[in-house]
């Protein structure tokens, strides 16, 4: 299979793109690779890796989407960006998935254009597999819809269910609702009526209220929330790993002690193991990644890319889903 | 001065709050503790410390507060509990402040109704002092208040710019925005919206959004949210850390490390520390606890508490605070 990279989204692009795609055609035999982006620039950081490597395919897109571009703006004024290129071989079958470190909001605003929401999918939401103390968990949506309504996170649950049953093996997928308190009827005016539509709802496990601290514990495989909540929460979780693996590294160095003994506590906090997030309850296959991910990040998302693509994440995606009355709306 | 501190209120009550009282009061020279709950079962607890120190009082209280009872009913049907005895004392002005780990709903309702809102603030909140990696930030709200209107945000900035000044010994207090982008404009409805007033508002140093991962980068003083948003953070925090904590004390037994050697990291992680978040808007010191508060956190809360008396908080409370047009809510 082919998966197109946005060759020209990370903030030290290309360079980390190009690392990461070599790492991951070395590691996953059935991949090609496309980087989508200046052609000169990604040849002149291949350069650096010796020969051009076989399944390693460049498709030159000249321009470049940058975080001033306004997200719903760029397919019709950037339309030579890696971003849409990359988008366009997708959704033209040239490529069977699209991976980019680009701006978030255009990304997800390109896919949504160019994929087209699936039957019954208000809005698409960014799932995101969050470390737990045990199996890790799928947290939706993680930016992509503000101001959700409660059938809205009646969506997010169907995607997320599919999600973690196909893509991440679980045969039963607890669906939680994040909220303020445990007991049905606790939490705002979104919650409150999305925990009654959630309990009546056919075809999802839905397990309840969870609260923030329950996430940590893997009491659940997948919790659902408005994008602004799950948005600040994965940022913050974010943060406070990253923060944290700092104040050891240095720590471990005062006392002379190797990071390589505390590994396990290294990868629970590593969340470049995790690659990137997929684009849910769109035609096809977006995974967006961090501005500032690493080649390991980069080489997770195209492994995450791939097992969406073996196992038909798209044709699971929108299961169970009753098609909605809503009016599709233009994101 | 004189502190009310709820005896039964942590999960094994009333042994945290009595280590915790015998700590406060070896430290504080000038404070009382009144212990409010059932004499006989703190007398057996006080008993296994030795002769009855000095300084500490008992008020026998013979109600518990459960979590079963609903927030805004304690105050009428279990007016012999701790909660309601304790805050009557403060109420009376027989003790300066109050200090439970006791239910958060019903210590907040309860407060509410005893010690009323201040003028001009429609919503008292609870703040939360969250470590960072430079001083310590306040968080509010952390979960009093859901369904914010974009003016509560406003009263929140006055209120924890007030308490950064007079409590955190921060001068000119930055007050940010937790929201989901940094520009003007982003967010969902209600941040979008309290931009606007926050940025014409007098009185306070308002410096903008910030996103999830700036929090622990410690670049403002003081961070105000909706209470649903900060609730699920503050908890997700506080399970993050405690994992951390755990992973990290297996990890170091297994290489033989001893914790001490890594006392600044557990020191960030260590919540505790912190101890209790004051009900900000209210006439009175009413300092809240987790139900699972060691003795570390109740003697933490309790000298929170008379800072809180010592510095005039609630005087400083609503300094600048426009009193609203709003119609006074009850709780």
């Amino acid at each position: 299979m082919r998966i197109a990279l946005d060759a020209m989204g990370t903030d030290q692009a290309p360079r980390a793109e190009v690392a990461g795609a070599l790492q991951a055609l070395s590691e996953l035999d059935d991949v090609e690779v496309v980087l989508v982006g200046d052609r000169a620039l990604i040849e002149a950081e291949l350069a650096k890796h010796g020969p051009m490597p076989e399944r390693l395919l460049i498709h030159h897109a000249p321009d470049r989407v940058t975080a001033e571009d306004p997200p719903a703006t760029v397919l019709r004024r950037k339309p030579h960006s890696s971003i849409v290129v990359g988008l366009r071989l997708h959704q033209k079958g040239e490529a069977a998935a699209f991976v980019s470190a680009g701006s978030t909001g255009a990304v997800m605003a390109t896919s949504l254009f160019t994929l087209r929401p699936l039957p019954g999918v208000d809005r698409p939401a960014i799932g995101t597999v969050l470390p737990t103390a045990q199996a890790p968990c799928l947290l939706l949506d993680a930016g992509a819809n503000v101001d959700c309504k409660p059938q809205h996170l009646v969506q997010f649950a169907h995607l997320g269910s599919n999600y973690a049953r196909n893509m991440l093996g679980r045969a039963q997928p607890r669906v939680a609702l994040l909220n303020i308190g445990e007991e049905p009827g606790k939490g705002d005016e979104l919650t409150a009526e999305a925990y009654v539509l959630l309990e009546r709802e056919e075809g999802i496990n839905f397990v309840g209220n969870v609260e923030g601290r329950d996430i940590i514990l893997g009491i659940c495989d997948v919790v659902v929330c408005d994008g602004f909540v799950g948005n600040v929460l994965l940022k913050f979780y974010e943060s406070v790993a990253a923060f944290i693996i700092a104040l050891l590294r240095k720590e471990l160095d005062r006392i002379s002690v190797r990071e390589k003994e505390l590994e396990d506590v290294f990868r629970v906090l590593d969340y470049a193991e995790y690659g990137g997030a997929p684009l849910l309850g769109v035609g096809g296959v977006s995974i967006i990644c961090h501005g500032g991910s690493p080649p390991k990040a980069i080489r997770s998302a195209l492994a995450m890319a791939a097992r969406a693509v073996r196992s038909d994440m798209v044709g699971h995606s929108a299961r169970n889903l009753p098609v909605g009355t809503e009016t599709q709306e233009a994101q």
